[in-house]
């Protein structure tokens, strides 16, 4: 067993600490990751508060990790001490699920293992990213292009592959009109990654407070939802929306902005039902979709995608002792766009 | 103008009654049609006794219309004297609006013209189908192959349509699982297309009362959503639900049909939202989606079809002095499967 240094939630009510986790020892299949930068996501805060369920403590959170090899074991062949590498949300899967063997092992039938908080194939519980070295299977560590600035490639590992994945599934691209409804972690790089591919860009968002922001990120239009004209001035506009707000919107004033055969993509979910009225749908034959993360193989080709178009997040770098007020500020949505955690400084 | 005897709704509350209304000259574009036959949509129940909002009376109402064309204007040359042709649930659109010039007019971004209860673009309210005549102009107008018995082809223009379409849009063919929602008037088309298109079909009903039929109709299986093991079995199973009940569902249980890019679509409406579980959808990145009714081309593509491959409705064929007690029977749902109304015993 490794210890290694970490940042952990002693329950659900009380600021992540600093402490010592233990690590497995490197499997023939593992690779040892000296964790240089970690994303701070939104999920992040709603695990250890227990606000998706109840949890064990003390618990690791971070799901978007970036660092650098600096042990495999005997039969790893994708990866090098040295290389830069990444880990997302999930670090396993059962692999022969229908799911699996397509390929989509982000919707393994019998649950993907996520980074943190899941039950792990030797039964104990998975620890996150806040930590200064993580294990994992080799084929669920991806590749970072040099060309991404290191402490920017932390978030793609979450909310890049959130939104490129819808963005590519439903085929954003040249004559397509995207709207992207938020501006926050998930939403500034859907704007990035939807102009990337060539599509009409217009954010949504509650007010015009970040218009300026989202016009220089690549969005062609910024519209405030708050303003009811909103609503009517693009009625039938979109051939896709991606929702990435995670609180309750009014769904059926968001479809009724879709144009014939649209899709609105939720990548973010409120706890409570969304109410849909099923005329909402009829009109233009319409689709209400989610979209959970993606698969490794999309996971990396959105890297390689970033690193050609010079896409990264926008973010904020603190310290980790800086993690408990980050969250308030995250919660606040007080953050332009992300923050990351530089890991160097939990040493 | 023309007199013309129909069945009509004098109110809300009130049975039809026997009378005669008016039909329009035969303009240059018009098509004169002879009824034969009409078919009975629960949508015709619900219009007259204004669930769907408040209608003008009397009202006549019928949108699954088989006839001969009995005299044609100057400019028509769709259509002949002694054609058996057929009219669905519209009559016209506005032909400029991105949909319309999509050929896709069911969903005219001005509204289609209903056949029934719609403003005419000469400002009346239009008449449909319970009716010995009806002046459509001719590109609303269907060809019925001569093989469908013209009684059966009736429901065709509506229960026909609307489950050819979302069938044929999300391609139930080979190698994919289509479930169908209730054993209805548009459910059992759903079965018998679906099964004629190549997909392995499901159907999902309340009880196994219908079962014997719906194997008889080309179904593969047949499970009682009313046993909660059915929704244990058949989880992440289907590639296509339709649902065809305009009654309340427990939609998120059905969405936990869908297999990985699973599509639930809904043909019938409740008036009320449904509730639906954002996380029901992030599994296998499943849709959820509304279809109405089909293209004026699709239609015609849809009758050929169904003559192609020997489909018709089941059908029980009434008398015009009947549509009172088959209307209550359409609500009891003891009609297998759509009633036609005899449009000779009008006379």
């Amino acid at each position: 067993m490794l210890t290694v240094t970490a940042y952990a939630a002693p329950s659900a009510t009380a600021p992540l600490v600093k402490t010592t986790i233990e690590r497995r020892e490197l499997g023939p299949a593992d690779v040892l990751i000296d964790v240089k930068y970690s994303g701070i996501c939104h999920s992040d805060i709603h695990t250890v508060r227990g606000e998706w369920g109840p949890i064990q403590y003390p618990q690791v959170v971070g799901h978007e990790i970036v660092g650098i090899v600096s042990a495999v074991g005997s039969d790893v062949s994708l990866h090098q001490v040295g290389d830069r590498v990444g880990v997302g949300c999930m670090v396993n899967s059962c692999r022969e699920c229908e799911n699996c063997l397509a390929g989509e092992e982000q919707y393994c039938l019998r649950g993907n293992t996520g980074t943190y908080a899941s039950v792990d194939r030797d039964g104990t519980i998975t620890q996150g990213g806040y930590a200064t070295h993580i294990v994992v299977v080799e084929d669920f560590v991806l590749k970072v292009p040099e060309s991404i600035p290191f402490e920017a490639a932390a978030p793609l590992l979450c909310a890049g592959i959130t939104t490129y994945s819808p963005l590519a599934h439903w085929k954003a691209g040249p004559g397509r009109k995207v709207a992207v409804v938020g501006m926050g972690g998930l939403g500034h790089m859907a704007v990035k990654i939807a102009h990337a591919m060539g599509a009409e860009v217009t954010v949504l968002s509650q007010s015009l407070s970040k218009q300026e922001d989202g016009l220089r990120l690549g969005a062609d239009h910024y519209y405030a939802t708050s303003d009811p004209a909103t609503f009517e001035t693009l009625a039938n506009t979109f051939d896709l929306i991606i929702n990435s707000v995670s609180a309750s919107i009014d769904i059926n004033a968001y479809l009724s902005l879709l144009r014939l055969d649209g899709t609105l993509v939720s990548v973010g979910a409120p706890p409570e039902p969304l109410p849909v009225q099923v005329f909402s749908l009829f009109g233009n034959r319409r689709s209400f979709a989610g979209s959970g993360i993606g698969s490794i193989h999309e996971t990396q080709e959105m890297l390689d995608f970033c690193a050609e178009h010079g896409i990264a997040p926008e973010t904020e770098l603190v310290a980790a002792d800086y993690i408990n007020e980050a969250y308030e500020r995250v919660l606040a949505s007080d953050v332009r766009y992300r923050f990351v955690i530089d890991v160097a400084t939990m040493a």
